[in-house]
């Protein structure tokens, strides 16, 4: 099966394209859409040494263009960065003149509703709503939280190596239920997800477990032997913290941006509990869970002892030297 | 079943109503919502008698009356005029207050992309995301076009009766498959839908049954005997017409809105084909005729015949009448 993916070299991109060379049934034949201009950059190389097809795809240039970098592709992935969400239109046009059988628009995030709560969720319902405009056949992937986010730092600072960026707090009383995903493990998800006839035009929420933010402090304290401070965050502060960071909007390619939608998700996560497997059903999400009853996933326990061993995933690390 | 109607004396409204009252497996018990000022007018009044309880809603008014309003009630339907489809955000924001068990928002027309092609679609929309937004238990139904705007006049004059409003034209080919319903059937299919648990937080499609335009002329000079001028409109002319009735856009509540309406609508079920129960697959919704195969309705043989005879139903009198 062939398989074009772009933004390959990603947080989710990378673990998507791990998932992919992984597998061997079925086998995928990897095409990574990239820049004309980082073609030969080491990201690239790096790829082209895996096996992977690496091609120029310039997503500002003409869809015709774009449609013939497409040509015998089957499915096409979409993990571009949270800032170019909207320069997938025209791939989605290039997608629809190729004749893609499936188009994966960047999704993977917590479920959250199409409209009024994330502003990066509203920007990613246009882009859903160009897709159905045009026909293409499309898979929503939701996958949650991710666990390299779900925990705070340890007085002992030995975890803030993985850490970099942390909520900083626990919206409400601690006890909402939110899904949460390794990193890793989503590229897993996806791998039998886009194998399955039964998830084409479908909106799917694969995740690993369902924790309150209380129950995830437990686990590291219990864990670590450390003692965590709760820095609960009212509703009303939540609330207004939202309104602050949406009135002072920093640019959203800034690092900066992390504020609002650190307070966008407090909202939507903490406090109204939209990501969830239920909430999900009532959108209209399948629940992967239900497809692949096999699917073995790391557990918050297992993750928690990477964690504390020094063996995590390390998140955001371009992005992390990028605002020093 | 207690369950209460938001434009209950509107084509649809009418419908759904009087398929309401025809029912005995489920019996539903019924709450008309009407405006305050509406209360002793004769169309309120008639309702009255039929046993329907008419209760004053004020949607600009405080929403803890309008929950009030909704106290004890299972269902709210809304059948709201085209013009006050954002009307129904207070209405939402109440029923969900007063713990609604299920919302049907005004949709009840062809399947259409959630954005970009038919302005009022786009509207529904903004109501669809609210009632996700506050987690609204819903259904959206949506019932194709309507048999009543299928057809085009006779030479004869002897159908005008029944046609007000008329397409005077095919969109593109007259190839393209389109979904119709008899609008009485319309409360026959929701009676159907709200009673089924099956429908809920679902979207759903029913429908009488699929045609092109060219088999609905067919249909029309075989059973009246006359001869039916076609005139077809290129998808150029479409276009073009979308564009011009777009940018010189009447108010959306005056009766010239329907120019717009119409070349939106020419695009949209003429050319692009999305009015069709694979499309409504694709988009996520249910099957109506799937769920319910037993369901009789009537055919475009009967409605034609019908037509003929003189016993039509009339559309759009009031508005027909506010126009001359």
């Amino acid at each position: 099966m062939k398989v074009a993916i772009l933004g390959a070299t990603g947080e989710t991109g990378t673990s998507i394209l791990g998932a992919l060379l992984d597998s061997t049934e079925p086998r995928f034949e990897i095409t990574a859409l990239v820049r004309k201009s980082s073609l030969e950059k080491p990201e690239a190389l790096a790829l082209k040494e895996k096996g992977i097809n690496v091609v120029a795809a310039d997503l500002s240039g003409p869809e015709d263009e774009l449609a013939r970098a497409l040509d015998g592709i089957n499915t096409v992935i979409s993990a571009i960065s949270a800032t170019g969400l909207l320069a997938q239109i025209p791939l989605i046009n290039a997608a629809q003149a190729a004749g893609v059988k499936r188009f994966l628009p960047c999704c993977f995030a917590p479920i959250i509703p199409p409209a009024g709560i994330l502003g990066l969720r509203d920007i990613k319902e246009q882009v859903i709503n160009h897709i159905k405009k045009v026909k293409l056949p499309y898979t929503i992937v939701d996958i949650g939280y991710w666990y390299q986010l779900m925990l705070p730092r340890l007085p002992s600072g030995r975890v803030d190596y993985a850490l970099p960026i942390t909520l900083g707090g626990i919206p409400g009383d601690g006890n909402t239920p939110c899904a949460f995903t390794d990193l890793p493990d989503i590229g897993r998800w996806v791998a039998r997800i886009i194998a399955d006839p039964r998830t084409l035009n479908k909106m799917v929420f694969a995740y690993n477990t369902v924790l309150t933010m209380n129950q995830a402090y437990d686990l590291l304290e219990e864990a670590s032997g450390e003692k965590i401070e709760r820095n609960y965050i009212s509703e009303a502060a939540v609330m207004e913290g939202v309104a602050r960071a949406e009135a002072n909007c920093p640019p959203a390619d800034s690092f900066d941006y992390f504020e609002v939608v650190k307070y966008q998700y407090f909202n939507a996560l903490g406090i109204r509990g939209y990501n969830t497997p239920e909430y999900a059903r009532y959108l209209g999400y399948v629940d992967a869970t239900e497809l692949y009853p096999d699917m073995k996933v790391t557990t918050p326990e297992v993750y928690c002892e990477r964690l504390l061993s020094g063996k995590a995933t390390i998140i955001y690390q371009r992005l992390m030297s990028a605002a020093q």
